[in-house]
């Protein structure tokens, strides 16, 4: 039996609402210690982000899956896996989660809740980096669900420390949390007029590498349902 | 058969003991290295906890179920996991355990024993930082008990690296380490006036993601023995 | 039914592609970051690259044993698990998948696509360094390829981690890596003019360590079909 | 089938060797790189102390079981693990194995082989440290080995990782290791005068957490032939 639709979309709230606490709230904490010193504060802000996803992909996965971005439920919902009717409570929930870990943060660190990013992130280098980062992040999604193996909250968290660095945008991937940090003009911050970009290239990248893998890996749409993470089996 | 509960008893007394030890310990040590940089040392701090967290969750979970943590305890006898005669027993082997921990690091370090800390950690954005720290922790080792993964001690470890920065408490998030920090007048440490309000916001985030989780996931309770792992069998 | 070559070349193409590209792109960021740091630096290029190893491996290990390293694929024909008419293809695909993640960073940091490095990285301690640190690498795979655990990404991902600071070259430890990084005049680069013996040093430190194993595990060729990690397999 | 006794040995003579090789080669270049902060060189020499830990332990102990430590190998002999006839060949490679490892990494930084160090560490609060250290690193393992779990390498490379923070010593927890690092006076080096009480506080360390697990968990010896990792079986 599937896990009732309100618990999985609850998940899919919480999830994002603490994986963008985290990218948010790590920032402004590194930000304020860091003396000024940029690698410093990336550094702490990768781990915490890395280390965020596999407790959250843990936590969250055997409920929703821990999709916990638009571009891996839509992605999904193409191999078949999400039913489409679900794809948008999904993003819902994630774009709204995403929102409120903002505020959180904010709230956490006695910040206003709300207050429009300032930090300029734009030009073809950067959307050529979400592009690969998105396209890089969906061929470790697919390549893994084929073991369906417990290493994926391991791979997703890993990949995205790497992507943190190998990336000129510090590898933001996911919608829901781009729109998210357009409402914070902390460290992590992106200006909302850069937003729409980033999300075309993040959505471009999600579907070059779904299409890739459907080539790679034939029988992947049968494995869909248990993307990123075998969920829904109540028991 | 159960593990008897003074071997129980004992492995929450090391295991917390070595925590705080870990906590306290690796604060001395970062500050002195640090050169005055609070990033470095925090990121030194968060590293050494969430390390010794993975390490000890694999050893005394084995015996115990590796709570150390009276908030868990408390929880998990919520859910009918530890019977409620032996919730008491656990939270004073974790308190008396921190204690022993924070003395330890002290004597490691050739500092006295016992100092009260002056550090200052007040305000509705402190204890705000510890009902989210303390309902996420719990979250993650609900979420993960739902499928007896082998993988909570690595999402506990993981929790609790990226909330240390996340949080503008660094997270203390567990009572029986709160009042063992405020012996400590070292970078870890707590002013005694604060722990008070620190350990009801932990309770209130504890309990808060308990309900919650009963809800996501009514079928928990079967599994509230096994929490944070599996133990107890004899052999 | 084992995947088809083109499959597991494109897999072995975009994993060396996404390894490089991680590698010098991380260095960029680090560089351009750590205000002059080297320690920094290269703790942020290390983190990002052991961070990339074990997604790459976990995503493109199931479709082509991820071995992204000239020397690996050698080592596994010697021991019967690749076969020799495959061994060109898979180089080719890793020589040629580096050098376009090479391109990859410099177009995702705004940089001209090539640049040949001016890094001196010559003399006998250096080559010794490559020594050592491909018969390390190649200890790992084998020692763990005898449990064909699912550990492997991890063990490979740590052991590279470890070995950019042990040995004084920062442990390139792959001919195709070494060729793609002669191609970056920054922090991750090589002169061309050290390229060749860095190579003769990496192959020779891979095959005294293949012809070790053959020895300390003589059942060690029964599995040499599963190096890196378990592949090939249709669905 | 037992692994034959000579292969074992080289099992331990290598891994002890990249361990100390690890240990002090990172020391020497993050010593080399850190500018001067302590902090920073102590942060990198730990990620990689611990990471080539989950490494070899992963690689070698399924041919030795990757004890690495002749405080392990005596407390596995105790609880008739290890037969007493193999204690000695044991500890003798792992002695050498650490020594060559210092060789390896002076010859790679271009150093003198052996350069006995000044580095003074002695004082009852380094003596308490080294004997809290080996106690922690053998409840972790006895711990861990009543699962026979697959964790026990990242384990084992967690609490080092840890360990090297919390200690005042930062936790050397081995005697091979101790006597390979008086040869080296670079950042890991120990004076030789030093060594024989870090020595004695490590293997009473040790036996007392040995001694401890024997009452915490009766069945220990059962499983002692499999520790640090299950070994030693050909095929």
């Amino acid at each position: 039996m599937k896990s009732n639709l309100r618990a999985r979309i609850a998940a899919e709230f919480l999830g994002s609402a603490f994986l963008v606490a985290a990218v948010v709230g790590s920032g402004i904490m590194a930000e304020r210690l860091a003396g000024g010193n940029a690698a410093l504060a990336l550094l702490a802000n990768t781990i915490a982000t890395g280390a965020a996803l596999v407790a959250l992909i843990l936590a969250f996965g055997p409920v929703s899956g821990a999709h916990l971005n638009p571009v891996v439920s839509f992605a999904d919902a193409l191999e078949g896996g999400l039913a489409w009717s679900q794809m948008l409570p999904y993003a819902a929930a994630q774009i709204f989660g995403g929102i409120c870990g903002t505020f959180a943060a904010h709230a956490m660190f006695g910040l206003p809740l709300v207050s429009l990013s300032r930090h300029i992130r734009s030009g073809p280098a950067q959307y050529l980096s979400e592009f690969i980062a998105t396209f890089g992040l969906l061929c470790v999604i697919w390549g893994c669900s084929r073991t369906r193996s417990s290493a994926v909250p391991f791979a997703v968290g890993s990949y995205i420390t790497a992507a943190y660095w190998f990336t000129a945008s510090t590898s933001f991937a996911n919608p829901a949390v781009t729109i998210a940090r357009c409402l914070s003009d902390t460290f992590a911050g992106i200006r909302p007029a850069d937003v729409p970009l980033f999300i075309v290239a993040q959505f471009a990248g999600g579907i070059a590498a779904t299409v890739l893998f459907r080539w790679l890996i034939p029988s992947l749409p049968s494995r869909a349902k248990d993307v990123v993470v075998p969920h829904g089996a109540e028991g």
